[in-house]
């Protein structure tokens, strides 16, 4: 009888819950809208509803967990939901608890940036290593730090807030009460937001393109910046930079062998990554002496690289936490 | 028979051995010139022979290793010395193999500020943690980060750069080729170089103390600042600000226990601490959620503090070596 195990993204506008087994093949996989405003002992019933079902239609194998990531933090102790920007009444909420409750299964909480990062370290981008990191670009970004194979959670969990990183110590302020965290020039929002200071400052291209478009979003920035509009490149030439400056950062205090780079904005990687891979150059001499185009000693390498799952590098990385106990 | 290992602090100006119990009681310490002039092969014979001679005053005990800290880059996987600042013909050098070959002992080379990390987690501020990570305030700014007990090494012996995090991305040009390292503003070079930008802008108190004493150093600055010149002080403030910086975003990415800040600008804590603890409380937001005067769920507290040992830190520290292979 085959293992498997259930993975969850839980995120604030769809929920999706797919049964994977332990060589991570997909058996099954379920989109559901996540009706937030009903309230969470809601949005927690129609998941465990449909995590039965999909059990149900595979109760000829052996269900071995369920891993849920959820957006926010995550006392991992506990099991305790502290907040979540996308979840508004999930504040210290024993999500764990109930939901074992509910289901009678072992559950495994993660924030969703770190089982991202397990996603793609089991079956991405970063699958030959076990040391990486994972910046994931979306309304926010999230981080996520894996070490000889697990989630590197730190003294409470909270360890991978990699959006938070200052990259402008006086720069734009964030949510989080920091200014200039890196969050705040390579997310989705930072995008829109440097594109209508763009249109401020007479972008015209930028400006057409906003008012032809009532969701004006970061996805049509970039469909600007791939057809050459000088603005457009320039906004991702500034997500470059903030990426760059963090990410020198990181290799010169952890020099892992692997970063990639997820989320929605990783789809504009083309307009962006030359920017990164110019500020590590210069700003990270760990990254000088281990660069893939210079001749390093043993062969070891410094790898900045795209995420490989696209929006699936939760999800994977959610039905990977049963297994990595 | 008693255990003992010998550990070795490699200075570009100062050579010290230590004998050291398992226990971390010190059994003999041992000073001498590094005649850094005479070439590595004169440094590496004066080093061995005095470590032999150390060795033969304990011949009744069992000498377990010999730990070498030593300033630069090494290649942990073949014992290399990459290059060194303050031994400018350490360059490629086999040093682990030439030593071991003179003294026919296990011998495990580290970076000094590895070293000094790890003597802080072994005897000194974080003998209680088993994560950690510790800055060493000298010419330059060093890092180190334990993790589990060990020192994090990452992909080639270069984790733990922490001077080089970039801190004010348009600032002061460091030596690394990077602009605005935490070198830049947290080293005694850095202390002295803001002392004479200060002065060239009309501080007269530090005019005063620069043309008094030919060796005008760091320490130097810290007497005024603590006789409250507020010149002086201003200096030891933009100190903590770039260790502020850079501690939100360690702190953030990691969600360690403890921080440590060691090495000789470490002595000037009272006037550079509070600017740091100003920093982390607005630039962190996992500092916030687990600040020692906040009241947390589990009692989990993010700890900054000033290192115990001095500088003896490293020395410890290249002592553990041979007992945590």
């Amino acid at each position: 009888m085959a293992n498997y195990t259930i993975g969850v993204d839980l995120g604030g506008t769809n929920l999706r819950i797919a049964a994977v087994d332990a060589e991570g093949h997909l058996i099954e996989k379920l989109t559901l809208g996540t009706q937030v405003a009903l309230g969470r002992d809601h949005v927690v019933s129609e998941m465990c509803g449909a995590i039965r079902q999909v059990a149900e239609r595979h109760s000829g194998s052996a269900l071995r967990g369920i891993g849920i990531g959820v957006p926010g933090i995550i006392d991992m102790h506990t099991g305790m939901v502290r907040q979540s920007p996308n979840l508004p009444d999930w504040v210290d909420y024993p999500a764990r608890a109930v939901i074992e409750k509910q289901l009678g299964t072992r559950v495994f909480l993660e924030n969703d940036a770190n089982a991202a990062a397990l996603g793609e370290k089991w079956l991405g981008a970063a699958r030959d290593f076990d040391d990486m990191a994972m910046l994931t670009l979306g309304t926010g970004v999230g981080g996520g730090i894996v070490l000889g194979g697990r989630i590197w959670h730190g003294m409470t969990g909270m360890a991978g807030e990699l959006g938070h990183m200052t990259v402008e110590p006086d720069g734009v302020p964030c949510g989080c009460g920091n200014k200039g965290c890196l969050e705040s020039y390579a997310s989705a929002t930072a995008v829109v937001r440097m594109a209508r200071e763009a249109i401020a400052g007479g972008a015209a291209a930028l400006a057409r393109a906003a008012s032809d478009d009532p969701e004006f979003s970061s996805k049509a920035v970039y469909n600007l910046a791939i057809q050459g509009d000088e603005d457009a490149r320039k906004i991702f030439r500034r997500v470059g930079r903030a990426l760059g400056i963090a990410l020198s950062s990181m290799v010169n205090a952890l020099n892992l062998p692997m970063y990639v780079v997820g989320g929605g904005v990783s789809s504009a990687w083309e307009a962006f990554a030359p920017a990164i891979f110019e500020e590590l150059r210069w700003r990270s001499m760990v990254y000088k002496a281990t660069a893939p185009e210079s001749a390093t000693a043993n062969g070891a390498k410094t790898l900045v690289t795209r995420a490989l799952l696209g929006s699936d590098a939760g999800l994977y990385g959610a039905a990977r936490l049963p297994m990595t106990p």
